[in-house]
């Protein structure tokens, strides 16, 4: 059954994978799964036909046959559940790999997307100096936490598996803010994620496209 | 085995049932689970005894045997999992229903979530009503998404399920602002949210603990 997921025809990241198809992605190349892709311009993402996939009229969404499915924590759940490779395969840790996914997706990653916002829409107002740092150290309430958690292990609860694929992607937001830096077992939690050959084999793919995107290349792509 | 979530010992909402574990209660009221309650005072959160529970120091939490769970999104789903009920038997349209679960964590609630902080936290700045209506105006964006998807229907894809228990438990967050009511079908599905007999069971026994901390009662409850 052939597997196909939207991303965006130039992303706003200029191809640093900080668009969501990246984390479906890294998925994908973990579970050893190959899939195509559909470009999409920010007209064609709200548009009618595309808002019938996904309401919200975002990137990514996922086609499998008839199912279509949207959200970037539900489609990685959907594969991890039934491709071995990102989740344990005893019940109790692997409802625990997926508290990690939640908690990437709604704890941790809400305020970091804030102020993310920020930084973009709000950078010209006068309150934007004084509003930054009280976000900012809301993030940092946030990464003690999980720096404490962390400790000393390599991946927050056993072997590397989707939590982590999802944390890492959340953290990797903050990539040249000079925060993630604050935390060093956070900072090397990252690289470690960004060092794994899937992450590696996902990163160049979106980068390929974005390099495309730039030549006035095709629209459509494939990744075996 | 006995279930065990944690709550606030006394909600900072009041008893209006905006707190985290009245996701959890409704859930397992509407699968029928008995559980018991332990309340937790802000200072609790914050011990080490419950991050060792809860890395993020909030609720709820839950226990079942060994296993720890935190995060309402990834309780909720283990739950209706492992009981009949919250989810449908179908792979595909389950794997829907999770959807909506994520989407209300991550693409709905975030921005609500964003503004309710802002209005407890900042009211008082001199960009308070400049920001409060930009932000307001960006609840609207996902609003007027969500309503069209839902259009004319009771719930967001088929029978009630999990994802629209999710939805409607973060849409309730606006009640008293004035916006839902600008989407009379959001409305509307709330209120059938709301109507549900198991709702209602769980609204009660959040509310009770409220009640009773008000009237100096004791920590403990059960709820069968």
């Amino acid at each position: 059954m052939t597997m196909t997921i939207t991303a965006f025809e130039a992303s706003p990241d200029e191809g640093e994978g900080m668009a969501r198809d990246m984390r479906v992605r890294w998925a994908l190349e973990e579970l050893g799964l190959p899939y195509d892709v559909r470009l999409l311009s920010f007209a064609a993402m709200k548009a009618p036909a595309h808002l019938a996939l996904h309401p919200f009229g975002q990137i990514p969404t996922y086609e499998e046959g008839g199912l279509v499915l949207f959200e970037s924590g539900s489609i990685i759940l959907h594969l991890a559940e039934r491709h071995a490779g990102l989740l344990p395969d005893d019940a109790d840790k692997r409802a625990r790999a997926i508290t990690w996914m939640f908690a990437a997706l709604n704890t941790v990653e809400p305020p970091i997307v804030e102020c993310e916002a920020f930084m973009i829409l709000e950078r010209d107002r006068s309150w934007y100096r004084e509003r930054l740092l009280m976000l900012q150290d809301r993030i940092r309430v946030r990464l003690g936490q999980l720096s404490d958690r962390l400790g000393a292990a390599d991946w927050l609860d056993g072997p590397f598996d989707a939590g982590d694929l999802m944390m890492v992607m959340v953290l990797r937001r903050l990539e040249g803010w000079g925060i993630l830096e604050e935390y060093p077992n956070l900072a090397a939690y990252v690289a470690r994620g960004e060092a794994r050959p899937a992450y590696r084999r996902a990163f160049a793919d979106q980068r390929a496209v974005f390099e495309a995107s730039q030549a006035g290349g095709s629209g459509e792509g494939e990744n075996a």
